[in-house]
Order: C-alpha cells, then structure tokens, then sequence
C-alpha cells in the first residue's frame, strides 16, 4: 500500500507515543507530530494534521496512548481515566463527534474486557493499538469490496479521471488493479483550495507505480476528451436515499463534462438513510481567505472577496452508477442497498 | 482605470529607458522592469515580464528607446539602427511576430517621416512614446465599442462570472458600467496555473473599486447558481469563422455550466477569416510542470506528471452572443462581421 495510507503513517502508537503523518505538508515535506499524551492527539485531530480517514485512527491510536498514560493507576482508575480519553479525543472536532465515538466506545469496550482479566499499562495499550489495527483492517476490507465492483467496471488499462482524495478506497483500487493485472493510468485534477487530488490522490498513485497525470481544476473538460478518459470517479461525502451525491466541489462540473462527452461517472460510497432528499443537506462554506491564498502565497489584492463552498451537488441525472461494498446500484435505486 | 491598466504602468519611455510593470508577481509585489536598451525591452517580452497586450506597448515603447539609443547617429544611420531595432522587438516571441511586426512597422513609418523632416534624438523619442499612445488610445477605443455592446446586454447591478483576464477590454467595460451607474458585481475563478483571474481580473476590478469575489477553478458550476449570475464573459485568443471560440483552458468547462443553468454566455472579440473551423486552429500545450506548482511551490511528488494545454474549445451552440466592436453577433452568423 502506497506510504500515505499505510497504517504505520497515518497514525501509530508505540513505546508512550503517538506518531502521525502531517497531512498538511505532504509530500512537499514528510514530518510526523509526535503525540505523548491523549491530549496532545485530540489537538492534532482539532488542527487537521490527519483529515478524511487520518481522525479515526488517531483516535483509536490516541486510546492506546491513554492506556499507556494511565499505567501507574488502579484498574478503576485507569477506566475512569479512559472514559475522559474518549470523550476528549471524539470531540476534538464537532462535526464528525457521533462517528468518532463509535471509534473510542469500541476500544473503550476492549479495556474493560481486558482490564477485568488483569491486562494493565503497556500490555493493554498494545491490545488498545491491535485493536486500531483490526478497525483499520474492517474498512480497508470495506474498500476492498468496492474496489472490487469499480475494477469491475474498469476497462483494461483505462484512463480514469478522479476527484480530490478517496483515502484507502483509491489505494484499495489500485491494489486490485494490479492484482488483475489491469494497468490503469490516472488523471486527477488538483483540488484547489487545499491540493488533495494532486498532494494526496496522486502521490499515493506515484508510491504504487501508477501513471499519474495531474491538472489544474480548470482543464477536466477539455482533458478528458483529449486523454481518453473511459471513465471519472470520486468518493462521496453524502449520498441521498434519493440520490443526489455532495462531495468536494469540482465534482459536479467535471460529471456535467463527463455527460456531455459520454463518459460515465461512478460514485463510490453507500446512500446515506438520514438524508432521504437534498433538504436534509448543508452544504458547508469555509474561510473565505483560504481561496484567496496557495501554498502560502496571496493571490489577489486586499479587498478582493473570495467564497468557499465545500463541497457541490451532483444530481443523480449526470451518475452512471453508486459503487457501494454491496454492489452498484442506479442512483434512482437506492433504497435496495438495505434490502 | 485600473492601476494595471494605465499605460505609464504598461509600458512608458521616458529619458532614455523604458519601465514596464512586472505582471508576473502583481499584484503581490508591485515591481518594474527598467530596460535602458531596446534589446533589454526585447528581452523583457520574452520574458514575459508583461503579457497579454502588454508586449505591443512594451514594443512601441520600445522603439521610441532605440531613437534615444540612436541621438548620436546620423539620420540615415538612425533609420538603419530603427530598422533592426523593429526586427528585434517584433520577434521577442515567434507566435505573435506577424502582429508584432504591424506594431513596430507604424513606428518605423513614423520614425521615416520625422527624420526627413530633421526631427532625431530626443524629439523623435518623444514622437515615437506618443506614436504609441495613440495606438493604445485606438485599440482602447476598440475595446470602448465592445464595451458598449456588452452593457447593453447586462441586467441592472448584475453579477457577472469572467474567466481569465480581458485586458482592457473588462476595464473599459468597468468603466462604461460605471458611467451608466450600474454597479456590477464581478466573480472570477482564479484561472490556475497563472492566476491570471486572481491576479489581474480581480485586482483591475478591486482597483476601480467594483464589488469582485474570486473562487477558485472548481467552483464555478456550483457558485455561478448560488449566487444568481446572471452572464458568463470571456475574451477569446481565437474566434473560427463557424462560431468556435479558443480561449484560456476551463472557458468550455463554464460555458457548459451556464448552459446547464440556463445562463448566457457572451465573448468578446472579432473572428478571424484565416480560421474557417477549427481544423485550421492548433491547442498549445505548455511547459507540464506549471501545472505541479502554485506560486512557487510544488503540489506533489517528483514522477507525477503533468499535462497543460493553454486553450480550450468552446462549441458554437454554448455561446449565446459574440460581442465585437461592430455589435453582438450569432456564433453561427459571424461572417456578416465583414461587411
């Protein structure tokens, strides 16, 4: 698996530490924060040093470290103190708390199975990190199955255009690309105003010996006629029951492209049962400054405004299919992915 | 008019040098290049100190250098000098040598007629600066026509998305909507690799004090419904005779969107009888490696590829109106321009 998603880097647990992958820097330059208390990591997580996926790691990881803080306490005392790492560490940012808490509640589970049979200090901090490993393996396995139906789909040796980052789900693909034999060359567009297609999405493709063509977010339409594109994909933040897809903003544009040349567009991800229509959306609007700024450097004058939507709306019209860990289904046909 | 856009910041002769202003790094750094040889002024161009329609000032301008160059000669030997100093300038960059060589051959009309009236040194200098003037004040008076027609089509303080940067002709647009009192807002993608819309567009626009916003290449699709534009505009490089218009890559990508929304889409400039279709048209495709970089800093690893053509195609039926300076024509009409 490619340098950025191996699990070694996006967070790790080890001897009081946690050490994870700064993904704001990457690959520009590769530096890790080093974590030493809980604490530390939840404040990580609140400064984007890990994004997308990178979170839920660290906070697992981050409970590990915890344990390893409270070796010197009483079993009931390391639990209390466990329940406190959890909390701190689920919350370090507020919009994905509720999914994080699935991740500290389960290890939370763990510790209480473990320290009622004695285990203590390092040794459970060991098992605390084992069981960050199996719920990195569960999703990965996840991916895979995905990765599965889309290389499916997949021409041979076809040219795919992607859109900004989809964490192990793109390195997942590739894997089974090149298990199948199936050298497929992609075209990611470089995701203004933060760079994930061409800082992460195409590294990632670079570390496993892919072909990787990146372009700036205003040449998907013309390149992908020009290229050959057999096919555009991306991730998905929200999928609704009704099937409309929110994911970063770009993706929209390059799949009215897709549809005007002919080319399909395949999502990847699972409808979402609490958003049945695009009402219950927000679509997320940023700090402005941010799209007024690259790599650290203003582009514009003082006074000039900028505006920073998140993410778009792609209306099921302009998908060809929802790549799910159950199967593909039509964007009209989502309620069967429950069935 | 815009900082950018005054001639003494263009390009100005001026007691034995030219000054043109650094349009590489404006406006983050307000900077100029002092030339004190034609040659240097060559060199500048090639440079690409100035681009767009800053090369042909910089080149009159330039000429008038080479007169001052030339005080101490003789007038047959001034003549000579002005000839190989016209040679020189025009062909700073081979792909806009034909238009260069016009530039620089009304110079060197004017520059005859003077020495035969014994006019030579400081004056003749002086003579060719407003000989260059003059062009300008033409072309601007061009671009006020355009201008006009282009008002003509914009709603009361409406909000109009651009792409890339016009040169004069969205200053003297500014200005016209200005003088009618319609207060347009502007939004302009930043135009990735150079920032063209960043850096130029909204900075003109800033500087002439018109409400601008500036998003980034992603964006365009979503932001242009959101906030209720009512056109898209563009200048073109090339307009085929049969309605195809060539402009900086990602015009096509936001014709397609406001055609999805239903929102007109104007370009400004005149078609070109030596291009019947587009069969007679070549895409460039520059340096790839400006595609891996943002001001300065690369966006990925070493290996990933690039791939950046210049211009893209925008078809007949996305355009809803060419807006030249003889009036707004059809794109399937464009030869009744000629007559």
């Amino acid at each position: 698996m490619a340098f950025l998603l191996r699990y070694e880097n996006v967070a790790w647990y080890e001897n009081g530490a946690v050490r994870i992958l700064d993904r704001r820097i990457y690959p520009i330059r590769i530096e890790f924060v080093t974590c030493h208390t809980h604490d530390e990591v939840a404040q990580a997580i609140a400064d984007m040093v890990t994004q997308s996926g990178g979170p839920y790691t660290a906070a697992a990881m981050g409970m590990a470290l915890a344990a390893w803080e409270a070796r010197n306490k009483s079993a009931a005392d390391t639990l209390t103190f466990l329940e406190q790492a959890a909390y701190t560490l689920s919350h370090a940012r507020p919009t994905t708390a509720a999914k994080m808490e699935r991740v500290t509640a389960r290890a939370l589970e763990r510790a209480k199975t473990a320290l009622a049979e004695g285990i203590h200090g390092e040794a459970l901090a060991e098992l605390l990190r084992q069981s960050a490993i199996d719920r990195l393996n569960a999703g990965y396995a996840d991916h895979d199955r995905m990765a599965e139906y889309l290389a499916n789909l997949t021409p041979r040796n076809a040219t795919v255009m992607t859109q900004c980052f989809a964490e192990s789900i793109i390195g997942c693909y590739l894997r089974e690309c090149r298990r199948r034999n199936n050298e497929v060359k992609l075209i990611c567009p470089e995701t203004r105003p933060y760079f994930q297609g061409a800082r992460l999405t195409a590294s990632v493709a670079r570390d496993m010996d892919f072909d990787v063509t990146v372009i700036t977010d205003n040449m998907p339409g013309y390149t992908m006629r020009e290229k050959k594109v057999d096919f555009f994909t991306s991730a998905s933040d929200v999928i609704t029951m009704d099937g409309h897809i929110i994911n970063k903003v770009g993706t929209f544009q390059i799949a009215l492209c897709a549809s005007y040349w002919g080319i399909p567009y395949y999502v990847t991800g699972a409808p979402d049962p609490k958003r049945p229509t695009l009402d219950s959306v927000t679509i997320e609007e940023r700090d402005p400054e941010l799209v007024l700024d690259a790599m650290g450097t203003k582009t514009t004058l003082p006074g000039v405004k900028g505006f920073y939507p998140a993410f778009d709306i792609t209306p099921p019209k302009l998908c060809d299919g929802v790549v799910t860990d159950k199967g593909v289904f039509a964007p009209c046909n989502l309620k069967h992915y429950f069935d």
